[in-house]
């Protein structure tokens, strides 16, 4: 039963093909599946030179385009593909197809007192949406993450990368082919037309999730249009809290690692909390240690009194996910206003207490409603690889379904079997 | 963050408001979440009375706008409160307060290389909305199971029930307030205004997840207009496959009980589909049996011509979720055309395949892609009472977060702990 507000035959047609294949993907055995990803992997080696031409002339187009169209260096890098990166490619869709497959595996099983047998099963979602920006190196993870899981996926690159992202899907494709699986298993959006981006997410009946990666206005674009489920990837606003018994020691090197390992990331901690009672102990030699490393500080008027350097924080500053050296610090009285700031100003991802004591640590687990809290830890392992998940499509910050890395089970959803003997309900 | 085209400030007052009773409820531990709802069931038995009073005035009002108000025999029978329906809600109260406490279970823990522990916690899933039609007693069950489960729930009766579910909703507050939790846990909009329940399923920020729970027009809206996540509950067009392997007494038993024990369930089959080779034997007494039971028959050709009291079948038949005494036949030849018309017609919901091969058994369960797939049992085993989870909120038919019946542990997400001793994330 295909819903929605949907206009654009071909869309349509491409959402039934790709549901089509996902039905034909869910009989295939871990091995065709693995196959397939070898077969890709093969293919984007075979295929490297031609992957780098239409690379070169998509970054030769955004350079000439400017900083003025958004070409930021940034930006400009996460586009760029070279040998290496081409290979690191490939490499990444062997290592997928080395995992164990999540699909098939038996969560939860109970017999009833009528003898039947209920059995929890999970299974692909379906058709997944994959939308992102300038990034052609995730066709592929994308690709191969949803292959392995059993899901077809429809993919829109953003239009910088977009006929780069086309040789990579047609990899896919191929290796498809050559396996004898569907090739639209891993299908694209024919342009990179934002109207198609809209129909796409309101395809109701075709398209089971959307994986919106990139940038918060695409995230927000998505989430306002979405009539289909959305796995968003919103803001990382993540809190240090050095506790009044935290160590001097592993609070200075918690929060430098941080704040600093990788600005960019969204596990990157953004704002700092200490406790009144450590201010004066604690919070100068952490300060030194950041300022000393680049960091800019934006501190209260009590930081501001111990350490003189750091400018003065306004209410826009604990708002910012700066995704760059700046902090933002604040002295705290205790444990509750560290929660209340951070359940106020934080966006649910990832916030970490520094404290040795355990039953503080506790509390803070419990009432931080973020997707992940942790004790004595640096927030910059928010990340599926430091999970053991072995690979990522992204970090989710959505309440439902799947929070925190989104690794292969939670491309998986669940089935329930019943077995009986014959079993009628009584009336 | 608050995002969304909200305008009503009073719904947003409304929405903070239940978003600090849920912080505050997740403080609370099972014993006050208990004492709560044994408040409630007491106060709903000491306040019979009233709460009888404004249901007569409902039903009344009903009655007087008729049928062509859409006030049908089975509507006015779920307006309908009695002393013994009143004292079903208080003890259905008691009785989820009995079941275990479904937030802070370790669904998972592992450690990591680096002697990081990482543990996934359930915790509840935040503020829900819960929007029903014109059945008083669905007040108290979502307010129970909501509450058990640490969530806040706004509560968004039908305009026919909407009073009496002020009574009963109040009981919940009241009860919170006695035992020192927040009352605003439990919480109603402010009128029956349609206008409201457009800005309810829009309040990003506020309202974690929307229950709809009603008919199919009801939830169509609600899926169309919503910008939060919706655990839908769509159509329920089940059926039987007797195959080849069945045997006929087991047949004849569950094709029965499956239409007719309740006819207006969602798990009630409403297609059966039969095999070629067994036609002549098996179909035959399945269909006397029915009809005798008073069940309609409309068939294929090839029914129609074993059993010629069957009229013919559109195509509008296997697309139809009749709730009713009627009942689609269609001979198949193989699994495969039954697994395609299922896959095609059905809704996902639950299908059913009698046999004694467990081969084709095993095969019906994979490729049938519904959230329930029984093997020699009746569809009418649909339900969360019947999956043993002691209560449920409804039959959750989208494909991510629940699928299934929603009991109490459909109603938690989850959040991780990540426990270290000073663990930093190598650059």
């Amino acid at each position: 039963m295909v819903t929605g507000s949907v206009t654009d035959d071909l869309l349509i047609a491409l959402g039934e093909s790709a549901r089509a294949a996902y039905a034909r993907l869910q009989l295939a055995g871990e091995e065709a599946k693995n196959a397939a990803l070898l077969a890709a992997a093969e293919q984007i080696e075979a295929r490297a030179d031609q992957i780098l031409a239409a690379n070169a002339v998509e970054v030769a187009a955004a350079k000439a385009a400017g900083v003025a169209a958004g070409m930021t260096d940034g930006l400009l890098d996460r586009l760029l593909l070279t040998p290496t990166r081409v290979q690191a490619m490939a490499d990444g869709v062997r290592s997928v197809a080395a995992l164990p497959d999540p699909v098939g595996r038996v969560l939860a099983q109970w017999p009833r007192p009528n003898r039947l047998t209920i059995r929890r099963v999970s299974i692909p979602i379906g058709v997944i949406a994959m939308i992102y920006e300038a990034r052609p190196n995730v066709t592929a993870d994308a690709a191969a993450l949803c292959l392995k899981s059993g899901n077809a996926v429809v993919l829109r690159p953003g239009r910088e990368c977009f006929e780069t992202a086309r040789v990579i899907a047609d990899c896919f494709a191929t290796a498809l082919q050559q396996v004898g699986l569907p090739p639209a298993a891993v299908t694209m959006v024919p342009t990179a037309d934002r109207a198609l981006v809209t129909q796409l997410v309101q395809m109701n009946g075709l398209i089971d999730l959307v994986i919106p990666r990139g940038g918060i206005a695409l995230q927000q674009m998505i989430v306002d249009q979405a009539r289909v489920p959305v796995l968003q990837h919103l803001a990382g606003l993540c809190h240090v809290y050095v506790h009044a018994g935290a160590d001097l020691a592993m609070a200075r090197a918690v929060v430098l690692n941080a704040k600093l390992r990788r600005v960019g990331v969204c596990g990157a901690a953004e704002t700092l909390l200490v406790d009144q009672a450590v201010a004066a102990s604690h919070l100068v030699p952490i300060l030194q240690d950041l300022a000393a490393a680049g960091c800019e500080i934006r501190g209260d008027k009590t930081v501001q009194a111990l350490f003189p350097a750091a400018s003065l924080a306004t209410e826009q500053d604990w708002q910012t996910e700066y995704l760059a050296p700046i902090i933002a610090v604040r002295v705290v009285t205790d444990l509750a206003q560290a929660v209340a700031h951070i359940n106020h100003y934080g966006s649910h991802h990832t916030d970490s207490i520094i404290t040795d004591d355990p039953t503080t640590a506790a509390a803070f687990l419990a009432q931080v409603d973020s997707a992940m809290v942790l004790h004595n830890a640096s927030t910059q392992f928010a990340d599926g690889g430091e999970f053991g998940f072995g690979a990522e499509i992204g970090i989710a910050t959505g309440r439902l379904h799947a929070r925190g890395p989104v690794g292969l089970e939670q491309l998986t959803t669940y089935k329930y079997h019943l077995l009986g003997n014959g079993q009628c309900r009584p009336v």
